[in-house]
This record gives C-alpha cells, structure tokens and sequence, in this order.
C-alpha cells in the first residue's frame, strides 16, 4: 500500500495536509505533517516519522523492511531509504523470483538529510548527524558526525561542539 | 514522443494498466505492464523492455539513441537511461545548437539496477549483473558481476555461484 | 511560493507554456519556456534563467539564496539547485530552529549539467562548463572545462579548442 490515488501528486498550498490525512489512515506511526508532493510510503504502517519531521519532493521510503524517523529530521527532496533489498543467493533463479532481505533503517532526532541520498538497508544514524547531498549509505553514521559521499564516509566527527556526545546511537 | 497526459502521474492502483496501454500504442516493443507513475518514455518506438521487467517510480528512458532492456530486469526508482550526449566538438558552436552523438544502451535479462542510477551511452550490462544504488555508468558491466559507485566500478565477479558466466555479454 | 498548483505535474504537449505561464508572474528573470513538468521553483523572484535554457523532469531550484543561470544552459533531469543550507554552528538548537546560510549559484551561459546532479551553496559554473550525470558540485567549475564526479572535479580543461578560454567566470 501506497500513499497514492489523487493527493500524491498534488501540489497546491496546504495540500500536504491531504497527503497527511491519507497517511494517517494507514499509519498511526506518521506524525508529521510536512509531507510534500510525489512521495511515495510503501507499506506506511511500518514506518514512524516523528513529529517536526520533513519530506520534500520525491522521497520514496520503502516500509516493507520497518523504517523509524526520529523528531526533527529534514529528508530533502529525492531521497530513497531501502530497507529491502534482493537476495543473491540462490543462482537458479531469476531475480525476480529471490526473495528479500530486510534490515529496518534507524535515522535519530535532529537529522539532516541530503538530497538525492540513498539509505539502503540495516544504516542506523545518530542523533544529530549531518549527510552531504548525493551520498549513498551503506554503513551506520555516529550521532554529530558530518558524513558525505559514495559510498558515504564520515568527514567530521564532533559536530556539537558542546561536547555531548551520542555515538551510543550507533 | 513520451509517456504524456494524463496517465503519466497517475498513481491509483492498476494505473500502471493505463500507462502500459498508452506505451504500447507507440512501441510493441514494451512488453511488460510494470510501469509505476511518474515515468517518462522518450521515443518509445526505439525502446525495447523485455516480460516480467519494471520501471519504478520517475525512470527516464530516452530512446532517442535506442534502449534495449531484457527480461525479469528490475530498475528501480529515479534511474535515467541517456543513450544520448550533446556533442562537444565544434567550439564555435553554444551546445543548444550542437548535434547529439548517440550509441545503443543495452541491458541484459535479469539485472538489478539500483535507484538513482545513472546509465549513460554506449553501456551494456551483462546477464545477471546487479548495479548499486546511485551508481553513474560509463562502461560496460560483465554479467553475473556487482557494480558500483560514480564512475561505476566492478566490486565482486561471478556473483553466480554455479559456475555460469555470461562475460560474453560485454 | 512554487510553481504549485493544476500545472506543476500537467505533462500534455504545449503544457511547458502554462508551467512558463505561471513562472512568469512571479518572477521576469525567467525567460525561457522550456520548463518540464515537475519542478519546482522555490522563491522565482530570486531565480533568473536565460534565453533557450531548458529545465528537464524533476529539476529543483531553491531561490532563497538567489540562483542565477545564463543562456542556452541545458538542466537535466532531477537536478538539485541549493544556494541554501542549514547552519551548524549553534548546538544547543536543533537544526529545524536553526537558520540558513545562503551564497548565490552562478551558472554561466552555454553550461550543460547532466541529471541528478546537485549544485550546492557559492558555486559558480564558468561558459561553456560541462557537467557529468551525478555530480555533487561544492566549489566553482571553470569556464570550458569538463567536470564530474562525488564531489565534483575538473576532469578536462580548455574543452574549447579555439584556444578561447573564459576562466575569469569563476
């Protein structure tokens, strides 16, 4: 089940309230409201998206694996987070006849996300991380970290410069 | 010629039926109906896709420089299949006014194209072969191979455990 | 504001003159009606696009940090125009409360950017650059060069063989 049928693609003022009240009748999970045209939720009812959290045009999170979104995220325009992925294992068949392996993808409070990323499957990051625009994430980024790239690589440890820490979230 | 009006961003369920239908009255070529919303199809008369094959979300094919895509091929969200370049070679030119240099895009049966990546002209990709999410393709891919990375890099061989090689392919 | 409502996702033929259409009232700096059907233009006040510059499916300029792009400039698909960013410095705040740092990007004339690149805060792109499908662009691209890549990096100089160089762009 989609986030589909007449609101996806609405662009007028306040209709991403329209694209809310949609997900909401599937997910009691989704929190926010500040959910943008041509978004795609597959199987809502396994992602949580915590409150003041962001969609921008395009994201397509996939919920078949479970996808938790902390409070506060910005997920900027064409980001795909990919729980799922083919498995490879067996060489008789086709791919389209493997099954899946599914690793839920954990993204904490106060994340920055940017465009164009991709979170594949099993990534967990922490509270307070920063990801550069076009990265691909295949790895656990630590909490107050800058990461960026592909695959993405951490670039700067530390952000807060408070000294909190919280690398425990990954 | 595309995959316009008014089915191109129609995202009810069997949709997909409508935007097949209108595909196949400009290609017999496209023989599957896994075609999700937002696609775009230039000169779908040059395009081949082969059965049980799907586009996700927002793929765009041009096919001005012919695509041919095999069976049971997944190709997953925001790819872009370019079999066309502007051509750079007359300097006195602006490149709006330069011609195109084009060269077949073609894709083996069941291969696994990661979202977001980019395949650009002249690229085969061997039978079997799986592409990363976010790769940029600039070169062939053997079959039975895992690729990825911008430019795209081979990063395992003989995915297929059996024995099987398709390195003929390309 | 956006370029919202009825015309953002309309993709019939002529559609690109009632997409043109709405831009225009906004904002005089557009003066191309080569406009693809799903963009957006966040703040086209502070956008200005030249004569014969196209923009392709999905493109996305965010005016907030002023975007100004030459002539015969050719955008592709689900390119990424971000003048602005989020501001780091406070870590007390979470980054939705956080404000914004802004740098004008600077697109010369006769620039070609492949898809799904991202252009980021500051940049400016020389006459007659060219970028690769897939780049994420954080410094300045000079003028007749060849560049590509994550991030992005000159790949070839002086692309223009008259020997005519325009360097002083950036």
């Amino acid at each position: 089940m989609t986030l589909d049928g007449f609101v996806k693609y609405m662009s007028f003022p306040l209709s991403n309230y329209l694209q809310y009240g949609v997900l909401r009748l599937f997910s009691k999970g989704i929190e926010t409201s500040y959910i943008s045209d041509g978004i795609t939720i597959w199987f809502p009812w396994n992602v949580k998206i915590g409150k003041r959290s962001s969609l921008n045009q395009g994201v397509i999170i996939d919920g078949y694996g479970h996808v938790s979104i902390g409070e506060g995220v910005r997920v900027a325009s064409y980001v795909n987070i990919n729980p799922a992925d083919h498995q490879y294992d067996d060489p008789e068949k086709m791919i389209v006849d493997k099954g899946f392996v599914v690793e839920e993808v954990i993204i904490g409070d106060d994340v920055a996300v940017g465009c164009g990323t991709i979170i594949n499957k099993g990534v967990r990051m922490g509270k307070g991380s920063v990801i550069g625009s076009g990265a691909v994430l295949t790895k656990d980024i630590p909490g107050y970290s800058i990461a960026a790239g592909v695959p993405c690589r951490m670039i700067k440890k530390e952000l807060n410069g408070s000294g909190e820490k919280d690398h425990t979230a990954c």
